[in-house]
């Protein structure tokens, strides 16, 4: 058994960046970025493309009734829970080829330095694509995860369907027969996981303003969306006298300027974001009739979601500009904090690489945010340029990844041999 | 010849009502209302139904280039400019029946009354129905007036296609053919007018809260229209800080914030309204990357509006929430002052059957806001219910509309009687 340290510095650099290049032709878009829409052809390509790599490395492949695909490295003790890690392999519609596939193709080296390394452990280590992170073809997202979790009931996600039609259920059962037909076991039995590992991008600009390749993800911020909408009175933008006025759209813009002072009221860590807005009937000599826009709020602490959604619910039932306010909650995400043994871990191992690294809550959801529910889990990011992802321009440096896939190899080799539970 | 006072008493008013049902027939909409779209069958039948009122009534119809239809009712001195009065038949695609056709059917009622109590004039009296007021189909609206007021060319308008694609000079074709072919006269000269008198609904909601059934508009506010664009940068709801965001949706909050400041320094006769709005790429977790929006404001004081025009462009060159902004002038109409004596003239008229009858600004457009720059021009509004127009809901009391009628024809009488240059 190699020592503590030496997992990550075994890793083959070269392999782990060419897999990562290899995976990225799948669904691959002709500007560049990849198209890889949940249990389209090009995701199941890439399941089969996964299972092609388990089984190089002597892995068994399984799967489960959302077509989660596991590689299983057996442990000297296969009763003992999995070691788990992985992300997921599929896309928004044009997207980068990193999002995602980097925490798969992480865990698959780090598979393949046990291996080579002929690394014996306990317990079982499994590579996992979780169905359905994204959420672009079938909403939510997180569909594989949430429901491995016990977060969401299979009936309401297979229930979804896309924008033609095509129900999650259809999609879902060619993808099992698909499997099925090369071979990878059905698994119909629930496993709770020792730990769960995931190494991501950050999809902020934090770590490469600060100049770190990777660093230790603390915990999910929580996420209340909201719709709102205000109704006036169409009229015309002529002859209506201010004091006449029910215009939706001031209204609107006296509302939210409310809203921002109540932000302001707390921390910097506040994410206030009005990303959708919509008037009708939309005319530019007539008053706007309504006002239609999105909250989507984050913050780490659930005491600071909560009293923000309270200042919220009390500004909607005042008038704005004469007009009346409607205000639902259509999302509550609560905010998750990490195992703090496994942050530890984790942190060490990247402060092997970097010494400097800083600890970062995330801003995005990520599959983890449900795997914490279950079992001690914890994450790592890697840097990304200016922050940019969901697009082809998403990127990463190779030293960046380098750095946060020895972290993972480290971290996870260090938890084979320290924790025998 | 009657007394000056009595040309308005003598008017039939059942029949004035009887007339403007008849026209609400065509084009008429299943639920109410009508869609007369210009230079369409509809408005064309409208044209015809305009041109039998005025042969039994023996006046002669005539047309001229773009289709603006002339009824004339000759004077005893043909060579003198004519008495003109009159408005639009064409309506916006989902109408009330009042808006244009008011103006037009009260010119008959005035046609009528001078020939049944056989009033004898100097100049000539005509009615018009102007070509395409409204705009709806090919714009921007006014063509007919404009164009005879020598305000627009004929090229340009004649250019415009409708949404499927068929050009105004096509569409004219056919009318003019059709005009023709009923016995309208040709008339290629110009005409200057000794006057004209437009009767208009309010479309606002001044005259019904005074209530009062009409009054003199003493001119038309001006009306700058702005195009404003906030560009910013997209990027993660979740994991941009604050510091780091390039928020179009904020900087246009804030942007507008500083808009309403400048328009609030002036009196309470500006009208600023933002009407459209637009967010791209319009997705609740993506902070905005542009903001989109139209500004329309108005005032019956083009030094305001120049003032405000000032003031728009010094914020619009500052940085709004770190993004920039690109203001565009899309269309400027100075205000217009009617004619002094007609002001007097109508409002007396007015006061004959309203003493407590208010003098308006009109803040919307009207053929009038043309015909002002070629002859002494002034209009009368009378009430609507609620400021509604452009809708089937647009609502006239038939007692407003009879004194409005009445006030035109006595101040038609009057200025017959007594301006005989």
């Amino acid at each position: 058994m190699p020592k503590r340290t030496t997992l990550g510095e075994h890793l083959d650099g070269e392999r782990f960046w060419s897999d990562l290049m290899d995976q990225a032709r799948i669904g691959a878009l002709a500007g560049g970025g990849l198209r890889r829409l949940t249990l389209g052809e090009a995701d199941n390509r890439a399941r089969l493309w996964l299972m092609e790599k388990g089984e190089a490395l002597d892995c068994s492949a399984h799967y489960d009734a959302l077509g989660n695909v596991f590689l299983r490295r057996e442990g000297q003790n296969p009763s003992l829970p999995p070691l788990l890690i992985g992300s997921h392999l599929d896309s928004q519609p044009s997207a980068g080829v990193y999002d995602g596939a980097l925490g798969v193709v992480a865990g698959l080296a780090v598979l393949r330095t046990l291996s080579e390394q002929q690394v014996a452990h306990q317990r079982p280590v499994e590579v996992v694509s979780w169905t359905n992170e994204e959420g672009a073809r079938f909403a939510p997202g997180a569909s594989g995860s949430s429901w491995f979790a016990g977060r969401r009931d299979a009936e309401t996600i297979l229930a979804a369907q896309d924008d033609d039609g095509i129900a999650f259920k259809e999609a879902l059962t060619e993808c099992l027969a698909l499997l099925d037909a090369h071979g990878a076991h059905f698994r119909s039995t629930s496993v709770v996981p020792h730990t769960f590992l995931e190494l991501h991008i950050e999809q902020g600009p934090v770590l490469e303003a600060q100049g770190a390749p990777a660093c230790v993800v603390t915990g999910i911020q929580g996420v209340y969306w909201y719709e709102v909408e205000v109704n006036g009175q169409a009229n015309h933008a002529g002859t209506t006298p201010e004091a006449s006025r029910h215009d939706a759209f001031m209204g609107a813009h006296a509302l939210i300027g409310a809203l921002k002072a109540a932000v302001a009221a707390h921390d910097d860590q506040v994410r206030f974001t009005i990303g959708k807005f919509a008037l009708a009937p939309n005319s530019v000599n007539t008053i706007a009739q309504q006002a239609r826009f999105t909250i989507d709020l984050r913050h780490p602490d659930p005491a600071v979601l909560d009293a923000l959604d309270g200042a919220f619910r009390q500004l909607a039932k005042r008038e704005w500009s004469s007009c009346t306010v409607h205000l639902e909650a259509t999302s509550r995400v609560a905010p998750v904090a990490f195992d703090e043994h496994l942050i530890d871990a984790l942190d060490e191992a990247v402060k092997a690489y970097c010494p400097q690294a800083p600890k970062l809550v995330s801003g995005a959801f990520h599959d983890a945010i449900h795997l914490a529910h279950l079992c001690p889990t914890a994450m790592l990011f890697t840097a990304c340029r200016a922050g940019i992802s969901h697009h082809p321009d998403e990127h990463i440096e190779r030293g960046d990844a380098d750095v946060a896939v020895r972290a993972l190899a480290h971290a996870a080799g260090q938890l084979l041999t320290t924790r025998k539970d």
